[in-house]
């Protein structure tokens, strides 16, 4: 049994707060259980400089971690005075994932940065910050549609991330702190709404992982991201 | 009249939210209108190097904002590789004020660190850190005595900071961004429940300020702080 | 008693050396007793970039001591990779306070650059660099328009700093460094020659200060600023 | 058909050059093709601080690519003052995938810091390395295992890495850097000898891949792992 | 006698294999018996800000160990976050020497980037790689005027370098890591091919070397750097 | 003729003036005509980590400019966060130089850290703190004799530096500023009091120069390092 006491293919309790602060032109809390991870999209007309008078836009991402998400105080990377390998691991990985679903021409020239910051941290955090940042994307483009910045829809399609490992032996969905810190093996999937990949990361940790148990965690995977596109898409339509 | 509409003496709506987060032993949210800042205290059972072995403990601050708390996104302090100065500035004084009314010796061989990050700012920041981090540090020593880590209560004082300024010429009591903007004079004062000073931080923007204009802003920061003070009661005796 | 042997009110022997250095368009060295100050305004035909093309000027500040200006040694800022936060706070300072007398519309597009080196450390170094710096600026600002670069004097006031703190119980004008590390109240004050404030940085350090206190190291700061401007006065017109 | 003219399970020419430097504890030059990386493992009698007295031992990579090792000078990390995200994550992974394979207890209290630097470029940088730091690795523990630091040998499994990727529509083994720049997905796989799973990385550059094509990717994968492991084993047993 | 066995004027076995990398337009391995260093020159059609619309380009140099180029482990500059002194004085050095046989000029407005890696060090590095760096820069200019950039041959003389040092009171000619250790005193000299000084630095380890000594030591360095450029002249003519 | 009308053979006035500051255990500000140079010495009861337990002590040297000391405003250090490759070069000349005449191990286990700062530049300041900085050693050696702290005196020689140079085809003896910019080649020479060489380092920046005007150089070196040693000798006399 999980020490969730979560069947093996529940998800935790998903919760996608829109508008959770005012400035943003994309603002949404994601809530995976205990895991909170605040997501924002701040438009900016201009272009790193690798695009200039390229005629297209950019999407680029941001992680970080409050001191005491986590159990205990993690030192704060801006008075370290540098990011670390993980977080800048992380923020490549949004970043890729949600250019991924959005049509960089079509946005024109200007740069969506997407920041997610970890409030509190109890596993998952890259796999909720990229669901939710797929919201607080659509927000953003909405806004920039309404504006008539943008005159055509540049997201065509949408995408979720969860975890998926196995623990004890036995493939489990969506791993808490607790689950993770005990796994052997570890794996991060982002699909889009048509089922296909757009990013797997697997980690053994403990034990090498065989065949047949990755092909279990991927179909795990796949049940435990359709949910989550569904929950986008309820809170999309409100 | 203020853009805010209210009263030259008025206080924005003032609410503090213990326990926001469940690892640290002390958090709360800390909203002066629609400045909110989380405000965690994290003990540790070691101090700073320069300590060792002086039978003392240590309170220090940080302070960070996340990118996009502010109207336009600001960037991130731990991508660019250091703090600013501003930055830098807030959390000294943060430290300095909580250190005010803390015993050190009483407080034993440990640090506690408070972390203040800016969710969404409106002006004064600084202010409702440290009248957030003071309920936070209660919420700390209130644990490490409950613990037996600590025998006697190391506070020896409340804390409250509100800020004061003259507005087209018009004293006025806790500035929202917009009248801070403007405003002429900008005065950041830290006081005890004796109404006693522990910090005055004042800076003429525009003009010099006289005397009298100091002496009017000094009355209505001890009137500020006096609410700000019952709100801390209120929600400590909880 | 002061352990200087100095009156409550008395200032510390105040010496202001123009021309100091060849190179400099302004360059005084600012003496307050042991406490001692190299001030340079350097003018650069150029402006920050958030300034470009805005028509006006800038005038900023760095401070810094000299490792062994103090009684230990201090590492190196240059060497150690980065400015402390309390130099930043002083160089925020200095600038903040030198630009509340000079109008930068009509300094021009360029911008002048105050450095405040400390070749000697004995309390009091950034009410020392204020004063001296204030004095360089007049020089530099000659300079300016002898060459006809300027064709109107940016400079509407002249400012002085001093610090003033309570010391056994009493307050004190102008702390040297012993007594500093005594004092229960440290504050710096800067006004112009109308006698209103520019900044009041007021700390306790030992206890909370009382309003009446404040009174009185405000009217102690009033009278030594005003012997401080009368100094500046004297000096620049040899 | 492939820009280099490859079956598509085709591997490039593999070489595995031991002893290629003569002062570190193993040390490969590995080529792929055009791609040549310097592997090289130096043992040291310490551990890092977080293990220090745990009986444990650790193994740790550091990535790097000489400036012109690619087609267009790239700059040098060292100059520009810190190593980018791409750097970070290679390292890491390379650290993690002979971590999988090694007792670090059996180690005992020593270091072993696998170094691969890339003498020049054509794609396939990290999966050449890991194949290449296995070797080096080994060399390193038969040095520790002659000298009798080591009584038992800590390598519990052999691996190698190569990567996968879709090439205009179909699957292709071991991409070459023109390959790996008009690829539509890429995929790192390493596994071990047993052809379990260590790490999977993959990332959808143009379009999403469907779980068909992650099929046949995982099965060329195996087989170029395969011929791997038998170039590594012939080259070990001269 | 030396530890190397070698006469006092005789120079280690020297190995100069141009064309060594694929991609850089100069890339030379130097070899001074064990130590072995990369030279690349990269050609980039641009010039540094302090350059810009002068009408002249520019050369100049990076050095850099790999970790385990040496006998124990060096940490990587990349990852301490800086080079250090030493690496920095090698570096100007090189390209100072470099730029004295250069008509910066006649090869127009574009940057030659010299890089120097050390893949194994067994002494003289700095002087292995100014000779290596002359050829590889002669075959970068060979390329520029084959491609028909440069008009006219913008190197107006040979360059080559050598080290001496007093061993155990002798003078000494090409120094390696064990003698190199072990002198009172080393010296680095370039000179061109009118056997004119470029450079000279000597500095005294262990005794300050007298006129008689410092003149011995001229002259092995003329006899070393006179076989050097031939060597050098012999492999440009293949 | 010499810009500075001086003969070829001819020093600038120079002046060593002991006791400069009232902090440092040696103090002197050291003038070779406009270049002023403050040379202080710190003496600390630790040594760096690599000495620990090695019954030595140490003797390192620092180097900085204060940012007008020059014709132009050069950027701060500090501020940028890193000292250039021409400081770190001349603070490791410097201590070298001085390490050339102290028994390091009669220091005893303390580390002297001598720092140089220019308060005023007008050439040759790397030989006027070498110069200036023996004073202030001699000075901090002797406050550790009169202190007992140290036993027997650990400076077995003097030193001084000098500059030479080839300016229009003439060599002449301690260039300014001005003769500097304008010179073929530049030389800095230490030598001990018995006229043996410590350091030399001499740089080709318009022609190469041939050995006879090395030789000729090397003379003017001689003349003017005796005198140096002189002034040195008298104001130590005092």
């Amino acid at each position: 049994m999980r020490p969730s006491r979560r069947a093996p293919n529940e998800l935790r309790r998903i919760k996608l707060t829109r508008h959770y602060t005012k400035y943003a032109e994309g603002s949404v809390l994601t809530e995976f259980g205990n895991t909170k991870v605040l997501c924002t999209c701040s438009v900016e007309e201009r272009v790193p400089r690798f695009l200039k008078g390229k005629k297209t836009g950019w999407v680029t991402a941001e992680y970080g971690m409050l001191p005491r998400s986590t159990h205990d105080r993690m030192p704060r990377e801006a008075s370290r005075g540098k990011q670390g390998g993980r977080t800048l691991e992380i923020q490549r990985l949004i970043g890729r994932a949600l250019r991924a679903v959005l049509d960089l021409e079509a946005l024109g020239e200007r740069t969506v940065t997407v920041d997610c910051d970890v409030i509190q941290a109890d596993g998952g955090t890259r796999t909720a910050a990229i669901t939710g940042a797929y919201v607080a994307l659509v927000d953003a483009i909405q806004y920039l549609l309404k504006k008539g910045k943008v005159s055509k829809n540049p997201i065509h399609g949408a995408i979720a991330a969860v975890s998926v490992g196995i623990y004890k032996g036995e493939p489990i969905l969506d791993l808490d702190y607790k689950e993770d810190s005990d796994a052997e093996t570890d794996m991060n999937i982002v699909m889009n709404d048509g089922f296909a990949y757009i990013e797997i990361q697997g980690t053994a940790e403990g034990h090498a992982f065989r065949p047949d148990e990755l092909q279990a965690m991927l179909s795990l995977a796949k049940d435990g991201i359709s949910q989550l596109l569904e929950k986008q898409s309820a809170v999309l339509s409100k």
